[in-house]
């Protein structure tokens, strides 16, 4: 892609699950159809600019908004006297859990490398895009940002320094409950305790070992046995309505497993095939349908594939 | 082989490593060339009976030796009137942290089984293997239980119920230093902190996903970047002399990585190929041979064979 000069992208960015149940701070992957789109037009004239094109009255000044500051660090690797003018469309809720800010900063970091010729690496624009997310959550988490970028399953080994790892995986059916909630990440970070036991530690990374082998063996008894949560999930759960009923019924219809996205509210199951996945879809909106609080569904899948062009 | 009466049997029963620097609790693997041998014959008299072809003096009152509890519990499993008795010449010395219970103990049930007509599973192999490993160490610990008997790299996804994986890995070399200084694994579990900072929790848990992906994908560099150890080792290796010494010589050797055998007084080093290997055995053996302490180093492979039948 190289060499054409073009000065004008238009991306779509995935929505991303990131923790994924064992993997807390350390795993994420990329969800098909369900994408932020953003217009990025390179100029002559220093700095960003923001427009938005949607309702969520986000923050224009670029410092203050996710893909501003994404920009920002990314234009301080570039010598050049540029700068980019974004027309953002969010249609992932901000504060949904299934990475809204890691879309935004994702998605404007690998377009204005599109139109620098692609001069940065994978890597590079993760680090960039981190301090988007920084904006919006107040830490540099890369367990959105990376699956986002990379696409499919991506574990952080290790966050300084930067370690992306891109974990194979077979097909796997998503069902998303987002309920209309706000759960804020800095106070779901808040309520977890600085220390755990040693003994569910060790429950813990056997279980994302676990996770890894069954991920990468496609076998799926061996992902549903290890997709269990001794140290995040039963704290963060009671931020969530209804959380430990939904899981119940999830499990018993099928799913291979599932817990919250991110820092929640929105939480995810995974399954085997796309009839399991409309079965939960139909017992987690059974859960939810009396209970008073608005809630969306989508059933996707894991995307191979991270910011796309249009 | 099943449906041929045979009533003896001459079993060798190799060393393993376990914990393998992330994987605490949770990981181990054979080694190849370092075995326990054992003579294993049905007898129609009940109960155990062991007797001691070496000069390590354990005892060989059953439920008080590691062969004896291990055989017992299987014994419990089997309605005839049938008792085992073993001769065994340990070559593997007790303590020297390279799973020397764990070989009495595997090698014993499964020569058992094998008279039996193999009518148990590996699994339930573990399951009577780890009454054997309880008497040594006080408890049911399976991370050098589990290899012995699978063979190659094994993973505890959980312990209760257990649930082992193997895990395939890419040639490795080994190079372990026995120091001949006793380490009691009791000891070496009490110093450790029954809670630990859910930081360094997460650097563990990218390790030991990191671990399990670079051998599923043979990526070496992976294997060594994930070879950290920020709970365990940090408290445990000052039971060993020149640990530290040791660890960075054999790194700046070429050496991917390694640490502690299980809880010591063994380390162990993985290593891309055998002349890297033996390069790491003389830089440890130049550590060791000045500071008055003896010491054995041995260079072998990850078997991918468990306890073998001569």
């Amino acid at each position: 892609m190289s060499g054409k000069k073009i000065n004008e992208i238009t991306v779509l960015a995935p929505a991303t699950v990131a923790n994924v149940v064992c993997g807390f701070d350390i795993l994420g992957f990329a969800l098909d159809g369900l994408f932020d789109k953003m217009l990025i037009r390179k100029t002559s004239k220093k700095g960003v600019t923001i427009i938005n094109k949607d309702d969520y009255n986000l923050p224009t000044q670029p410092s203050k908004n996710v893909i501003g500051a994404a920009l920002l660090a990314l234009l301080k690797a570039v010598p050049e006297e540029i700068g980019f003018i974004v027309e953002s469309t969010k249609i992932i809720k901000p504060g949904s859990g299934i990475g809204s800010s890691a879309a935004s900063a994702a998605g404007a970091v690998v377009g204005a490398n599109h139109l620098l010729n692609n001069r940065f690496t994978k890597e590079q624009l993760v680090e960039f895009a981190l301090c988007g997310e920084e904006v919006a959550s107040g830490s540099k988490h890369a367990d959105n940002i990376a699956p986002c970028i990379y696409g499919g399953i991506t574990l952080i080994r290790s966050a300084s320094p930067l370690d992306i790892i891109q974990i194979p995986s077979p097909k796997l059916y998503v069902t998303i409950l987002h309920p209309q909630i706000e759960v804020k990440t800095s106070d779901a970070r808040e309520i977890l305790k600085k220390q755990i036991l040693l003994k569910d530690a060790i429950i813990q990374w056997g279980n994302i070992a676990g996770l890894i082998a069954g991920l990468m063996k496609s076998d799926y008894d061996l992902i549903g046995r290890s997709l269990m949560d001794v140290i995040v999930e039963p704290v963060r759960s009671i931020l969530i309505p209804h959380f430990d009923e939904v899981k119940t019924k999830s499990m018993a219809a099928g799913a291979l497993g599932g817990g919250i996205s991110g820092s929640g509210p929105s939480v995810f199951f995974l399954s085997k095939n796309e009839k399991t996945a409309k079965t939960v879809e139909k017992v987690i909106t059974d859960v939810y349908k009396n209970i008073g609080i608005n809630f969306h569904t989508h059933i996707t899948t894991i995307s191979k594939q991270g910011v796309k062009f249009i």
